[in-house]
């Protein structure tokens, strides 16, 4: 019989804050798991920098994590689900879920639900490593190969969210409609919002996409996936108090507070610094 | 007599690659030194990081350039020079020349050119955490008491930047106009740009703030002072060939080459990479 590790928690990785709508959804879905959240806030943004970068940023993080003890690691940052999560997933000795193959899912079904057979397209915004990655469109071809993604990075998106700027203000509206552009005329049936800080904007994109295009929610299939992964292991903890939270950071950064509670929908207690050069010496100890 | 270091080469160390900008300048003012460029690319951007995070990434950095055996630091990052400047400098045995007080003293003298005696107002347009550090009013008002200094974060200008988009385009000329509302009717007759991004839009920016604000240009202040500093310790390299220059990243990232040409006026050579963990644990090793 296997050790019960079902009090034991869920980490969820971040390059920064925005997993925290994905540790937001998995909350929702499993209010009784305690929650380990860790944002590499002193080295963000990953979505601007290379494989071979993010791999190892993310090899330290998910490392310092396992300390921890979780019964699961979600890794809620897109790029590096799409560029290190095979590589990742062999090196550690727990499930490793990425938020690609939920969010690629939940479209080729949402696709499938409005244009039942036949070829249907598929659109992603995302960072500039993850549609460089080819992630999506890969994963969504082995789904259902005949739909068809076209993708587009964003890189002003994340800027624009982390300075403050609501969906309304005219600079987010002409950015959104200068990338989306690209969608125009396209028979867009479903659209993946392929960084976790693009649904702070969600409401404008499917405002400048028009009524014939859904957005396809990864947080919430990820979360659904996560409580799968936990059934299917028997490792569900069982029904009783609220599930604690608990958040690391690199940096405490000028901005915590504010994006802290604008991805996790509340306020939130001052999170634990992790200095960055410790993750990064632990590595070479290990190499 | 001390050693003769003047064929030792000048190090410039930026965030990334906005500092080519400085080592630019560098180069036109002294083109027989050779240069060693610096740029933390795996960890940018430094300006909304805290500052004990910038002062121990920019403390590795120089750490690692101190092995090239340089005969002056120059710290080419408006972030590090705001915040870390003064605990670099008591670190290390070269000269640490940073480019706010080269650019606060070039804001004064222009400033004063243009409104000699009498209070007057300079603008300054840089980081979070530039703006948040206070460092270029408390330089400014060291100088010349009677200067103010009125200053506004742009943190969407260096993405703007980094994403290839042109002054002339829309969404620049949005954005700027936004941000440079700040300084209608305040009669600044002086804007820094804070930022070693920010001379790319420079002709943008002027022509936003109209014909009565002239822009500071910091690098060739920057390069100057470099100068004195090596003359007045006899370092200077005799004129003869051209100075090499060689650069170092620790990512080299998606967009190196383009920005790379961009900040430097020219194409320039693949850039040897060295590893954050490498200068990450050498500090652990030294603490």
């Amino acid at each position: 019989m296997l050790p019960d590790d079902s009090h034991s928690p869920i980490a969820v990785f971040d390059s920064g804050l925005g997993g925290l709508t994905v540790a937001r959804a998995i909350r929702q879905a499993l209010p009784h798991e305690s929650i380990v959240y860790f944002g590499d806030t002193a080295r963000l943004p990953y979505g601007s920098k290379s494989a071979p970068t993010v791999l190892r940023f993310a090899r330290q993080c998910l490392r310092f994590l396992m300390q921890l003890q979780p019964k699961l690691l979600v890794v809620a940052c897109n790029t590096v689900s799409a560029t290190a999560l095979e590589t990742l997933a062999d090196e550690f000795p727990v499930p490793v879920l990425g938020v690609l193959q939920p969010g690629a899912r939940a479209a080729v079904t949402l696709a499938r639900s409005i244009a039942p057979g036949g070829p249907c397209r598929i659109g992603l915004i995302a960072t500039e490593a993850t549609i460089a990655s080819n992630a999506y469109p890969t994963a969504i071809a082995h789904m259902d190969h005949r739909v068809h993604v076209v993708g587009r990075p964003c890189p002003l998106l994340v800027p624009l969210i982390e300075e403050g700027r609501s969906a309304d203000s005219p600079i987010v509206r002409a950015v959104l409609e200068d990338y989306l552009a690209s969608f125009t005329g396209l028979n867009i049936t479903a659209m993946i919002l392929g960084c976790t800080h693009y649904p702070i904007f969600a409401s404008a994109i499917a405002d400048v996409l028009g009524p014939r295009t859904q957005l396809v929610d990864a947080a919430r299939q990820t979360a659904l996936e996560a409580h799968g992964v936990l059934d299917g292991l028997r490792q569900l903890r069982p029904p009783g108090k609220r599930g604690k939270f608990t958040c690391y950071v690199t940096d405490q950064g000028l901005r915590f507070e504010r994006l802290a509670s604008l991805f996790l929908g509340h306020e939130i207690g001052q999170p634990t610094a992790v200095a960055a050069e410790m993750l990064e010496a632990a590595m070479v100890e290990q190499a």
